[in-house]
């Protein structure tokens, strides 16, 4: 059985874009000049700030963005035939511009993270791509981010490529490097993205031995005595102590994966120090979320790795962004649906902060808006008429928006580390 | 910028399956023939029943599982360059056996769903692979399960995509149409897995529009008085008198997509009524989930329209299914971790019903299961040495899974479509 062809991203779309761009092709109005804008009308229940993750995908996509002969035979086995809108596919390229705030900046409700401006013909085709790839990996680098503050500089691993799509996997690992994860397990996002990928062994592993310590004498003899030993598949205490004594007290590394960590830890770390592994590190995983991850703060804990919680966002696995047309040939434009007001016109946007850097406000309207000594404009050029503004490879994207995120995250206020459920850190203003 | 180079589905995998691969193939322990299980401890919090979903998938991927020379460089770019273990992969082929439910049919916590027995060297490369898969596709088909009970026969329509994953949502909408979802708006999917696709326009058409009036006649020109369309981009009163006005009485259907669609949908059937539209159908969207569903089945509804809920698992985006080494040469294994015991062999498992033909248990037992006159098998041959047993398209093996949860779902106690939180509808029992 043959695996399915792959094709473009250009079918990752919903349907009704090609059945409006037909209707438009055929009144006239898929010239007219359009702004899309991806914006979340409110954060996640309770979360003090997003995290913008996805651009850089979302940017690779755009490039790959096209209808070819797959595609297009694909269409018309689905009754989609309509000769003027296979023409128009046929020649797609996508020439307009895309705006945006830079990737790993935060956002908040109303923010206009990406804005694109191109033919409605263009324009209209990128909206499912767009919100899937902004809608996923935000909601992982949201849930990351909390992680990574609560776990106070200890290094979080990302683990979780089980507990999702194949391919979310890959994305999630990818954002949360973004947000600081140290490393990842997915070898997939070690290979697109340049992440660090680690990995040792599982209970399996143990089992697959007739005793435990020759499972550990051959995990030693092949990764070496800084490995990680997982000691906790029958009894954790001569789990530990059989560690030692096949690895010597130079051994890298104890996991611990079941039971109360925070008891686990402190055991273990009284056995290590007590066998002399003195510099023998604790590192826990199974079920940690941003809360788990803050409780085990005064544990004898070196490292953390974190699986579910964090592919899933933590309680909030989408984002609720939202892709709106704003502007039509120049004039403002916006829906009056009850409960889902938009505000029409190009936003403009800039993040207010006090003197000693601190944001306080974000200010997003559609009249341009001077920035001050400390404030920062958040909009930045993207793409120029199809091209890619700043072209980089897909590591490269990565480290610009980590390193960015690491700026900005120490902008926030004391409050927004916060993890329980409160207001936005900082209010949306108009001008 | 070029986009990165698809890479086969075995770099979707933890590098720590590599880690113990090396070591058990520098100790010999590779070849020791293992029986590894895929099964859930239990089911997300209070649903009653789990649906086994992604199957068919793992199987496509299964075939193209394969390191060829770019997965061999992207192994090496990371510093895994052991010559032995390099060796093995370039020659790795799945020569084993795989076992498991049919796609499609329910499952209760410690069903053995899916079941890899083959060398260690072998079985251990699948497991986030197979995870990944089932995780994902399983917790979108039960949580559409419930939605179509909610739905009481009408239709659902699956229109997620934007808030999820790109690649998940093609997945996602493949495990909506398994459980009984009508049909898809994402693209890829109907090309995929032969799904039918539906679509027909958004509140930005209505604005690209300089009235509604025009952007209703250019949909009705192009797509027909059979479409649906949306009608409340200003004021819904007025859109369906000017939907009506502009499609006249035989207007397809119209969509609500905002406000509360309870009392939506009762004015819009009333009205629709007196304007002598009375076969046109009402369709409502807008943050379903399996409740909103249900308290909407007293209203005037033709047919629902599904996204976020459905896509993220309505409350539970992953369902926890591990997969685990039982047995090892012939030798019943299980690890003793907290909390997380397991029971060692490889199972057999029979659904029990009463003469109604009603599901009372399901016995899952290391020992084989006699399975009485209203009794069913539940574990099928997949695979076997590496060959699937019934070669499928990927359309044909939905279509299979389909109508097995089709005739499966009938046999549930009534219990089981309550949406409140319970216990498992039937319970798990050992022979």
């Amino acid at each position: 059985m043959p695996s399915p062809t792959p094709l473009s991203p250009a079918l990752l779309t919903d349907r009704y874009e090609l059945t409006m761009l037909a209707a438009a092709l055929a009144d006239g109005t898929a010239d007219r000049d359009c702004v899309f804008e991806v914006f979340a009308r409110r954060l996640p229940h309770g979360r003090r700030y997003g995290v913008l993750a996805g651009t850089g995908r979302f940017l690779e996509a755009l490039a790959d963005f096209r209808f070819g002969d797959a595609e297009l035979a694909a269409l018309r086995a689905q009754g989609i035939d309509d000769p003027r809108l296979l023409e128009h596919l046929a020649g797609f390229r996508f020439t307009g511009d895309v705006d945006g705030y830079a990737e790993g900046d935060l956002y908040f409700p109303g923010s206009p993270v990406l804005t694109v401006r191109a033919p409605f013909g263009q324009a209209v085709l990128l909206e499912t791509l767009v919100l899937s790839v902004l809608n996923h990996d935000s909601a992982i680098a949201a849930a990351g981010a909390r992680m990574v503050g609560a776990a106070c500089g200890r290094p979080c691993i990302e683990m979780g490529s089980r507990r999702t799509h194949e391919e979310a996997a890959v994305a999630a690992a990818r954002a949360a490097a973004l947000v600081g994860f140290s490393a990842t397990s997915n070898l997939a996002a070690g290979a697109r993205y340049g992440i660090p990928t680690t990995g040792t062994s599982a209970h399996a592993f143990t089992l697959l031995h007739d005793e435990e310590a020759a499972a550990f004498r051959a995990q030693l003899d092949t990764l070496g005595v800084g490995t990680t030993l997982l000691v906790d598949t029958y009894d954790t205490e001569q789990g530990i102590r059989t560690a030692v004594e096949v690895a010597g007290p130079e051994l890298g590394a104890v996991r611990l994966d079941s039971g109360d960590l925070a008891i686990q830890a402190t055991s273990a770390r009284e056995l290590l120090d007590s066998l002399g592994a003195t510099k023998t590190r604790v590192i826990v995983t199974s079920d940690l979320d941003e809360y788990a991850i803050a409780a085990l703060a005064a544990a004898p804990v070196d490292g953390y790795g974190v699986g579910t919680s964090l592919v899933t966002g933590s309680g909030a696995p989408t984002v609720g962004m939202v892709y709106k047309l704003v502007e039509r040939d120049g004039v403002p434009v916006a829906k009056n649906s009850e409960g889902k007001r938009s505000v029409g016109g190009r936003k403009h946007a800039v993040r207010r902060h006090d003197a000693a850097g601190t944001a306080t406000a974000e200010v997003v309207s559609p009249a341009p808006v001077t920035a001050g000594e400390h404030d920062r404009q958040l909009v930045v050029p993207l793409v120029r008429g199809g091209q890619l503004v700043e072209p980089r490879t897909p590591a490269q994207a990565l480290t610009a928006a980590r390193e960015l995120h690491e700026r900005v995250r120490g902008t926030l206020p004391q409050e927004a580390w916060s993890l329980s459920r409160g207001e936005p850190a900082i209010d949306t203003v108009t001008a």
